[in-house]
């Protein structure tokens, strides 16, 4: 059976190809568009696939695209070198189905890609551990980017994965699907992992919106007890300031005026009225 | 096969149109009515259909209406001039499907309306950047709006998607559907765009209320900061105030009263006590 | 046909119509109930529904009710006078439906009933505009106590909506249902109607939410101002304060003591302080 | 036909009528289990009923258990004496249908448990309408814990009431149901009760969230105007401060030093000051 | 039948009886593998199930993995020994079911990993009180981490009901199951109890979002009441640091200056100013 590996859809050899096996026009334009999403389609005599691979670039998952057309007797697929879970996927296919029938490959190679999201998600739980305690030992705003980049990254690999999830189902479900009873089950721990990937982006979407609640608690927490530590300052001060303030009036008629330790007498009143106030507003519970 | 292409429902051909076609007098109604929303209707001789094409005026999405009768043997446009996605989806019709069924006619409109939603939904992707990117650099009240404003604006893209999903959903499903089989792949195709644009929609929505959750954090970390300026500055200020006070006061009984350098002695006090309480205040973390 | 208008569920001419005509007690007791909720019931013989039509009293939507009892030859509305929706409602079911079968009429009601819900739900649409300007320009507790009245009214609108949705669909899917085939087109325009109605209040709700994300939003804002402008109060002062208190104090030693223009030099030097603080401030975005 | 009325699952007769009547194991383990919640399940001789009946103590729901078997010739009922729902329920059962089959039984216990679920759910709408004035009043953390003690027993509630319908569901559609054709139009009505009961609760809690809402925006109104009356002192005292001090300096070479009158000119200039300060303030509407 | 209890999947043991039963190499792999999830498999001849028993180790739920091949002749599990509820839940298999069939060996495993689940759920309803009671009482960020990580165990926790309840289902309805039908009644029933543990497990989620909710708005209320005690704090300052400013200015012309009960006076004064300020202050509801 022959597999063409074509690394660009642009190839002039996927003109070819398409009309030697009737490829319905639809599909040639998907391949050759920018917005290509992961899909199955059933035609009447092959069965158009386009998946995402994913691989991590400095700690980011990064997205390629893979088209597959899986006839009964051929097998194309279009894929960018450069891309190790493209990669990957293909030797596996090449490695272990090469003598096996189009369904098993088409497989092969949604398995392997399957297989390697996890590494990619998985990352973002060590990532997202680190953003909680940070985010509870101080919080920054540019913790608080960081939050919201792997947010935006969790929506686009859960669009990817739901869109991942409904064609293997539909790999199962459709009767005309180009997958035989025998490799069902394959088919079916497949749909089993993506689904434990999508509960995995789930969840930690979950943990995310934590991080976030903990942020502004934490600020508003933190906005508070700086109001008491200047409550606190002002408390200290509101005696010293108004009693000084009254002695320095230049008026007559003041208690110890004259007195020699006038000073002292005036300064130990003064602190007993800062304790006092202290210890009010601590009684009330106001700090 | 007759085209007839009217640029207002009232004209008063429409009228005769429906006599003539046995139009029902619910749809002439809603033709005419200012509430339309996207739909598709099949009557037992011929299919109504509204849709809703998008053009961008000065940035912002703006709607305009399409109602369509397709017959066996009859086609009738209602479509305001002026509106450039209807002008080429007509263009389009005309040209490459005029002598082809209604059908065909009707699916080239629906699709090249489709179509021309794309670069309405992408160049809010752009603004929710930027947007995203001012929130970060300076939260202002203006950015606030404008969040507010896009929310809106895809509030109301979202509305107008769904019921174009629904409507292609039902030109396929519909067994009396005026798409023929042969036709069939091709509002699988149209129908697989439209939820693919619903996908982005929504993503842009998570987007905009992140850059809201980001403006609100922003907000708060700023007071929390402000805040802690004003506690240095009372901190700072505290012990100059209480000290030089207390040396203005009218009293005998001060140290260094007499002293030729009091002013020195007491000024570096002063300096002590303050970075004193900086460091009590750095220490247990409340700055 | 006889059509029985009652004005009130405690007529008792309505004890001895439920006997001439089997009304089942359950429907009865219905008709006399406070909690009745909007409805379509089909009894062997006969239909029995129930409908709220609405109209504005000084601004708000009020709720009325009207009970229907429509068998194959007699017809029986019961609805307090008063509510200008129910009558008419009412008044167009005479006019236009008096010679027909009582599925006709009680089509002409529900359709009457659901168009007038329109106007009352487009006055939220302005109300809503307009809070949202006072919002952005001056939020307030009064705005946001509108905010919440306005909320509350369209809880209470989409559950009558919901509810006339799934009426409509019952009369429409009921295998028994007294509309008959030729009629099923109108109702279906009914059900569109209601789904339109239910799609706006969607939208209300939406935009409500948003206008309180732009109160609590722009309510942050402006105490963050408020922060800054008290930030900059004791910017300006703690030099005028820390400097005039320090030449206040009865010590000697400080600079230019004696000299003529003393003054002159340290507020000089004190406006120098203000101007350095304030420039450093600024430097750290601090303000 | 035998209708036995035991006050405890733990009465030995249980185990004699679980061996004359083949109860199941499983059900028996159930009555006599802590945790029950309402359900029916339906063996292949009897139906196995639970419900929740509600009374009111001192304002709050309480709930109690009814086990119910109902065999064809049979009846068998598990209650705790002490609930005046429960008594309710059984004395209208004994009064109405002591002829009748076990079906109308089971259907007068359900419908009056579910009759009396009303007015529990109503004294929360009081509860609900009084505690949003006084939030809007003067919010305190103690109304915010009212509101949060209400949403719990709404949670519960909740829990109960979907129970109930998913219980009254099955006895509708179940085909081996104990309830015959004839009274299938009551057990409707008794569900449309349950579904109205549920709309009612989801309405409460909706406006209990919009409580919420109101408190915290309160709180965040009143922390603005606090800050705006600190400004405002603030401003008044800073040119009275800043003046005074300055005058209070052992300085010579200030303007009015030596005057007669030159208290007055200098309180004349902080008024001027301060009125002008003030201005400024309101003209950017920071205050 | 023989019952093979193995330890741990890397046993070579497993190979052989993979040999010996046809045992799916998926199954092989899957049992072998570290991110198992809960499911229920039927292969042709035998049904692959995994669970995860939870018990409690210091308060925190502790998840192990259970896996079992149950044939016609066959039953092999495969769980670490240490785990109690393991323990617990093959003893009891052994005690009660070992003459019985794998059918029932199975449902008394997954019966007792269930019930097990009670006390684990349980447990959380007190500490999520505690926080309750303890955020009231004075809001900390530690009581938040708590409260975070409750939140984070009930995902974990979730997530494993909600594959335990597709997994009893499966069992249910699956037309292959290994439960017969005189023992449906037995899976229902557990199905049941997994559906309230989900049940009780939504409850605590909503509770410890109450919890959150309380916090905030506790820590807004208190930055508002420090907010309040800072204003007064002021208020009492201002008349007294103006008036005793002004009376230590160096100027001429100030009343009472030269009285002999100058300070009397000016200090009566002062108080009157503070008194009215306050009384000002509280009539315009400001504190």
């Amino acid at each position: 059976m022959p597999w063409y590996e074509l690394e660009s859809a642009d190839d002039p050899r996927l003109d070819e190809l398409a009309k030697q096996y009737h490829l319905h026009p639809l599909h040639i334009e998907d391949s050759r568009s920018q917005y290509e999403s992961v899909k199955v389609d059933t035609a009447p005599h092959y069965t158009f696939a386009v998946f995402k691979p994913v691989h991590l670039e400095s700690g980011m998952p990064a997205f390629s695209t893979i088209d597959i057309f899986a006839g009964k007797d051929f097998f194309i697929t279009i894929a960018e070198p450069g891309c190790p879970a493209t990669s990957e996927a293909l030797a596996r296919a090449r490695r272990e189905g090469c003598d096996d029938k189009p369904g098993k490959l088409l497989y092969l190679i949604l398995d392997t890609i399957v297989d390697l999201y996890f590494p990619a998600i998985d990352q973002f739980d060590d990532r997202i551990d680190e953003l909680e305690d940070s985010v509870v030992g101080s919080p920054s705003p540019e913790i608080l980017q960081s939050v919201f980049g792997i947010k935006r990254e969790l929506i686009e690999l859960r669009r990817v994965l739901v869109n991942t999830r409904d064609a293997s189902l539909q790999l199962q479900r459709d009767p005309g699907s180009i997958i035989d009873a025998e490799h069902q089950l394959y088919i079916r721990d497949t749909y089993d992992h993506v689904a434990r990937l999508l509960d995995s982006v789930e969840t930690q979407r979950d943990l995310l919106n934590n991080t976030l609640d903990i942020y502004l608690s934490s600020v508003a927490n933190r906005t508070n007890e700086v109001m008491k530590v200047l409550t606190i300052l002002g408390t200290i001060a509101l005696p010293a300031l108004a009693i000084s303030g009254i002695y320095g009036m230049n008026l007559k008629g003041l208690p110890f005026e004259a007195s020699t330790h006038g000073a002292l007498y005036v300064g130990g009143f003064t602190v007993f009225c800062t304790v006092l106030l202290l210890a009010i507003l601590r009684k009330f519970r106001w700090l």
